[in-house]
């Protein structure tokens, strides 16, 4: 298991108090492979920063392990019900903050773009999701669902970032540089 | 400036991404006295990973020259937009998890509850609330918004710290034991 010099490890997250789901994917030109995935769970019988403290320390222990270079993470659904909003987010502050204090950089991605991304259409439910990221990285089959979305969002970076490194020339031509 | 055995070392927060609050005030029996106070600020233009890294390591400083012994938190305002309580929540992830990680108790106070303690009436505004604290905590008096919102916090975990110490042997009495 070697990695050459262009090879990128991206981590995937989908931040939730009780889960979040992790994805590590290999990038190496227009290819990706899949490395490693799982869940970092909470307890919640214990009070809530007790619980922030967990997550960083499960998620510190999956960047200790796989030492991913980038990081993305899903911009976190904004249900109808704000305590769950501001629970979710409070769980999201620490899922961020926990690859950017290794100096990471962690990339946002709207959940509609991850789908548009990944299955193709904006509105496709988790089984679709969870089919295309087996169908594009073969090895996850027997992902839990919380990890395959945060595959998903390891999928979209790499898309987006191989989109941003091709159109750079063509940009900077453009503009004349 | 010496601190008796039974003096406590409390400090409290007022979360915000933009401007978390935070005053630390000693508790030494029915007495509290001010000890300091001000505002952890996060640069806008960055990206909300780098802010939250901010907003980290500008808590870190404070706890390393303050050296409390508990903390208390603002529930943060529910307000009617998701996407300030999504980014309100992810600023109080990180002022839960700076005095969590250092082993400190961290209590939770919702707002109302914090202006009843401190002015006698859940719907006080924020003039009353800085008026009260001037009063409660003499040389508090320069105090910009934020810390004294944060200092109202500190005086609130007091009263209820020292209301649960006074009721402790009552109730256990009461339990029998």
């Amino acid at each position: 298991m070697t990695a050459g010099p262009t090879t990128r490890r991206l981590i995937g997250l989908d931040p939730g108090l009780r889960r979040t789901g992790w994805g590590i994917v290999d990038m190496a030109g227009q290819h990706l492979r899949f490395v490693a995935s799982g869940v970092v769970e909470t307890d919640d019988t214990r009070d809530m920063a007790a619980r922030l403290v967990e997550l960083l320390s499960g998620l510190n222990g999956v960047l200790d392990q796989w030492t991913p270079d980038e990081a993305a993470v899903e911009e976190t659904f904004v249900n109808k019900n704000p305590a769950s909003t501001l629970k979710l987010g409070q769980a999201r502050g620490v899922v961020m903050l926990a690859p950017a204090l290794r100096g990471l950089p962690v990339a946002e991605y709207a959940p509609n773009l991850i789908k548009k991304t990944v299955v193709g259409a904006g509105h496709a439910d988790k089984a679709q999701i969870q089919m295309m990221v087996r169908r594009l990285l073969p090895g996850s089959a027997e992902t839990q669902a919380d990890a395959a979305d945060a595959l998903a969002v390891a999928i979209c970076h790499a898309h987006h970032a191989q989109t941003r490194r091709l159109l750079a020339p063509a940009l900077l031509a453009a503009a004349g540089r």
